[in-house]
């Protein structure tokens, strides 16, 4: 059954409303956004008074996002507020006029509420196991320390970039004396938490406002060749470097510098350096930026919540399944492709020498392979290549998604060239490219009528062919037919010539009448799987 | 009620299946194919007999054809046998032989069938109203005289590229002496046909491997910025100068042309010179290539018929909304900014002063500028400007989809670059899609929400800035919020600022809850409409 939900955080320094459409525990996708930079914690000051105008600006746009709320025709509105709202003297004040002119109810999150939420937005888009958390916001910073993608620690900081910028630099540029100063409050800060220290395979995952800023503002430095944020790899050096340079610069000139908008341009430089000075403590050298937080965590937890757990197990798996769902993916022929390529793969290994690594991009990209298709029957290689770069997909790498997005260019037809991304592919990575799409692309021959008609593959290497024994159970006509006249891309990766040769499947066992169910498992099916609570 | 459909169609050079996804009368997409050059006609010489071995291939294709649409699920096989099989004198074996292995019942077209199917798809996929169609195919070359959308007359002429390369162009290269025995005979074929002649407004149309090959070559030689043959205009100028080439090169090197596929080399200058004296003896300068032909006619017979008629009355507005419905569009919602935009363009003619040919790119991005949600919220305008380039929308010159999609790409954000498509739109173009853009933009946002509440638009020109009136039913404050937010665009396009007003829109009389009711109207009995039979 599909829901719609509306979730609305009322930050220190934005306020946003997503609009998500789900089925729970199934599947979801972002519907509609709204975003301003109202400033709800300006001039807020010692006082920790919200002040009339930030209040009016943050109360009309609450009205405006309770409007399309309202046209959208959801069924619920969740709606918080993080540091500004948490601690203004006159909280109250300013919950009864956003309830009573926009009749949206706020709930006030403690510092610890918000930590979890941005943990759990993160968590699931991320494939992280154990390391640290951190989320600057415009009032308050969050530390959440995760062992084997559980919160075990918490702790919120009153560090978010706007209070920062408005309490230490208050010239422009801002004077040496006055970074000094906030390097030695924030030093203060994170001095005792001995717990945030890193250990091995852990790893450091940051998001908020500030962190997607450095990001875009170092991608455009670098040249970037991907349009994403998230599950990006920010280096302290690069953070160091951004500093250096906001620090010598006046507000005027900041603003000016690419990527970073105007609205953002005077709180960047605090919440950086509460950035570098989370690194410096914990042990980091370089941050995985997370696109999703706070508002996804709180939608996570109506999506996923009673009778499941709170956290998908497996964010990969999750989000790959949900991208297929979305693209109405024909899922027996996916996962047959998969099954048909992993067995080569395996098969094989001795004429490519390829490793664990290179066989999950590869069984990450049969699955996804086909899910341009919905978009046009001719060019579908096209479009699944260009929907894989763009979906955000949770856990992986941006070298792993360009890998797998090079993979379904080339599942039909085309010589894979050396396509260099910088950073991310580099021209020796041609012979992986086309190693793996030849794999694939064998495979989906192998699978062209979409019936599983070639249950399994025995694969005989010789000094000048490859033999590849398929057992048959029914027509494989158009398969054979198919592969033979689309071998070329194996002939040359492989350097062998392609031999097929058919045998009737053996009878299924028990055992593999279970696999098959288990293969032939719908994906509403599988998706409830990858968010229920484990065992 | 969605059913699905293989069209087979043996040719004398290529063998072809495609498979349809439909809903009588309403929508289909495409959902398979699968073709190969099996050459059936090879040799059949003057005795007019198909030989042993291009037997055996197609029969062994249409076995695999027969597999797939097996896997499928098909509900119908439409198969049909076009002018080799026609004249084949030993045609009933070959029935046989076909329906014995492959269970297919092949239905022998006659000459004038086989151009009216060919007909039936290029008319539903063109703008055309009169004019002349030509189709080259393998054995035979069709020629159909439309007037008002409507076929008039027909010929079939013996006059194939297979069958004219085989009969007179049998030296490599060919010899001069052979080149003009050939025109010669093509002239004495169309001597007598005083009926084809262009009138004024009249159109060439052309379809077949050899026109889709010729338009390629074309664009590989011109940098043309499209990759899509359908809807490409093809000059005679263009044609004789691949000729040239053609003529004076031996084979081996004319596979090597670019766009070129070797399998097509050696049959394509006789199709070439079959064009010219075409458009010489009608009095063509230029062709309009169709993508669509034999296949998709006897494909709309079956999505079309009982009780409409077999061609749609407005191919335009049946693209759009075919398109729409694959992409799930909010109908309301688009025709609303259409209706809106179309408004604003209307009012403000003082300021662009553009046309009715302007006012219908602008009136078509309007439906399709969301067809990108299907795909993803954040980037919905660039898959929707991707969508539209790529969709071969039937009707539409290159040069009205290349500015339809600079419209849905700005529909939100950004700020238009005088994007150049060489040979579609100039720099000078970049004023024209600015203004578009603007009215677009603007219509969108007084339609944020997507529930009409803005119903209707009054414009005031005034010297310094454009006062828009805004008669509402409703709650219109997220539209005035967005619409103010996102003025830039109108104030740099128009060079005036942007002032909105509000009034409540007056009870509707009875001709305003009709047109009211009008607009609506779902997608679906939309499609039937364009769908049915003139009233």
């Amino acid at each position: 059954m599909l829901r719609k939900i509306a979730v609305i955080d009322v930050g220190s320094n934005t306020s946003r409303l997503i609009i998500m459409a789900y089925t729970p525990g199934v599947s979801f996708r972002l519907v509609d956004q709204l975003r301003e930079r109202v400033r709800l914690g300006e001039g807020m000051g010692a006082e920790n008074l919200l002040r009339p105008e930030p209040m009016d600006r943050t109360v009309r746009l609450l009205k405006v996002f309770r409007g399309l709320c309202h046209a959208s025709g959801i069924d619920a509105i969740v709606a918080v507020g993080t540091s500004a709202v948490r601690d203004a003297r006159n909280q109250a004040e300013f919950l009864r006029r956003v309830q009573a002119s926009s009749g949206i109810t706020l709930r006030v999150l403690s510092g610890d509420e918000e930590a979890h939420y941005g943990y759990l937005g993160a968590v699931n888009s991320l494939a992280i196991r154990s390391g640290l958390m951190l989320d600057i916001g415009g009032g308050s910073l969050e530390l959440v320390r995760v062992q084997d993608r559980q919160a075990r620690r918490t702790v919120m900081l009153p560090a978010g970039a706007v209070r920062l910028t408005e309490t230490f630099l208050r010239s422009d540029p801002p004077k040496a004396a006055e970074i000094r100063t906030l390097r030695r409050y924030l030093e203060y800060m994170v001095h005792d938490l001995d717990w945030v220290e890193a250990g091995p395979d852990h790893v450091l995952a940051g998001m908020g406002g500030t962190i997607r800023a450095l990001a875009k503002i170092d991608q455009l430095l670098q040249g970037y060749p991907l349009d994403r944020v998230h599950g990006y790899l920010l280096t302290r050096r690069a953070v160091e470097e951004i500093v250096t340079e906001l620090a010598r610069l006046p507000l005027r000139k900041r603003r000016k510098l690419p990527g970073l908008t105007g609205d953002r341009a005077d709180v960047l430089l605090a919440g950086a350096l509460a950035l570098l000075e989370v690194m410096r403590r914990a042990g980091y050298t370089e941050l995985l930026v997370s696109g999703q937080g706070l508002r996804e965590g709180l939608f996570y937890e109506h999506f996923l919540r009673d009778p499941g757990p709170v956290t998908v197990p497996d964010a990969r798996a999750f989000g790959i399944a949900n991208l297929s769902f979305l693209y109405d993916v024909n899922w027996p022929h996916a996962r047959h492709v998969q099954t048909l390529a992993l067995s080569l793969f395996d098969q094989l290994r001795r004429l490519h020498g390829y490793g664990a690594a290179e066989r999950g991009v590869l069984s990450h990209a049969a699955l996804l392979h086909d899910i341009g298709l919905a978009i046009d029957y001719y060019t579908h290689h096209e479009h699944s290549a260009n929907l894989i770069l763009h979906a955000d997909l949770p856990g992986f790498t941006h070298r792993e998604v360009a890998l797998m997005s090079q993979l379904a260019l080339y599942h039909r037809r085309g010589l894979p060239t050396a396509q260099v991304y910088p950073g991310l592919l580099r021209r020796q990575d041609g012979d992986l490219v086309e190693k793996l799409a030849a794999l694939l692309r064998l495979a989906e021959y192998l699978e062209r009528s979409r019936t599983q008609v070639i249950q399994a593959l025995r694969c005989r290497i010789q000094a000048d062919r490859v033999t590849v024994e398929c057992l048959v159970r029914g027509d494989a006509s158009t398969e054979l037919w198919a592969t033979e006249r689309k071998a070329d891309l194996f002939r040359r990766a492989f350097r062998r010539d392609l031999a097929l040769t058919t045998r009737p499947a053996p009878r299924s066992t028990g055992a593999g009448k279970r696999a098959a169910a288990a293969v032939s498992t719908t994906l509403a099916e599988r998706m409830r799987e990858l968010t229920a609570r484990p065992g």
